[in-house]
């Protein structure tokens, strides 16, 4: 246990290395370096922290992270309200929102099921979604989870929970990445990609 | 630009993002890490950082970081007061601290001579270590810094300000490291271990 020369110092080390992926050595030199930052920019930064976590909402249509009651992709009239976007997590609606190939609205579950973590279906958004569904606004549910066992098994669990709704279910397009080299993808991948061929002219835009 | 969902998230992320070594993505992470934790965590975690960069001081007599006027180690009486080791900064008092080898007092330069990055001897504390010898208690300065130019250069003018003064003043063994390989040893290194080789029973503690 390394001995730290000052109390005030060792407290923000231990703090910091709390945070995932930062160890003791990574927390002090990250200290050291607020240290050297002048005290206001240091208070901002402290304060940017507790700001968000006490008064962060989630909106309480679609769960995502927001400002605001309802978050604006879901209160902008622009997008398309009829399309609803399945994903685990805050992350995955950035990833999402970043291709801007999509103009619909998000459902953040919150998580995956995954027994083996103990979560199971009560534990993530899934009831709010069949409610949003039972509103009739919604005609197709695009279900973007990761391609792991846990995100097939949730994939698995909605689709069951949706399929008596009048509502159109579809999952990402798996495949090979655009870029990759067949002798470097992974067989699963590629046998996938055999089975959902698609025609020529589809893969061009046609 | 990745576009933030909330500007309490934008905010938060662009102030992690400004620590070295932390990507817009890690950050990300680590804020929604801390999303994840309960709000007085979170509390604690923003005001220890504050707290640390407004009521740290920097001891009088060695400039290590101390939670008061003068270090503990500066004021402990059991230590060695005839000796002190000059280190570049607060990382390498513990470095050596850690070595439980040595138990004289420290010298913080709070830095090292680097024109290219235009740090001269007078934006270091060079001054006050002289002052330090100056007033006679101390009998041996060991020069402690990293064994690149930079601190070779700042090894050498304190070296000249300090010879006309009534003090030993002695440096780190440099040589092959404990554990090494000699065929993975750097040539300068080795060459320099063999110019100042020495005595074998001195190396096994005779």
């Amino acid at each position: 246990m390394d001995k730290y020369p000052s109390k005030l110092l060792e407290t923000a080390v231990n703090e910091f290395s709390k945070l995932p992926g930062i160890g003791r050595k990574s927390a002090l030199r990250l200290v050291l370096h607020l240290l050297r930052q002048d005290s206001e920019s240091v208070n901002f930064f402290g304060n940017s922290l507790i700001q968000l976590r006490n008064e962060i909402k989630h909106c309480k249509v679609c769960h995502n992270i927001s400002d605001t009651e309802v978050c604006q992709i879901c209160e902008n009239p622009s997008r398309n309200h009829n399309v609803v976007c399945v994903v685990e997590n805050i992350r995955d609606v950035m990833s999402v929102e970043n291709t801007q190939h999509f103009n619909g609205l998000y459902h953040v579950l919150g998580g995956i099921i995954s027994p083996m973590d103990g979560i199971g279906p009560s534990d993530i958004e899934i009831e709010s979604l069949v409610h949003r569904i039972e509103k009739g606004e919604i005609i197709e549910v695009i279900l973007a989870l990761s391609t792991t066992m846990e995100g097939d098994t949730t994939n698995f669990y909605i689709y069951r929970k949706l399929k008596g709704l009048d509502v159109k279910i579809t999952t990402l397009a798996r495949g090979v990445s655009i870029g990759d080299e067949l002798e470097y993808t992974d067989e699963i991948t590629l046998g996938r990609s055999l089975d959902n061929r698609v025609p020529y002219e589809s893969s061009i835009g046609k």
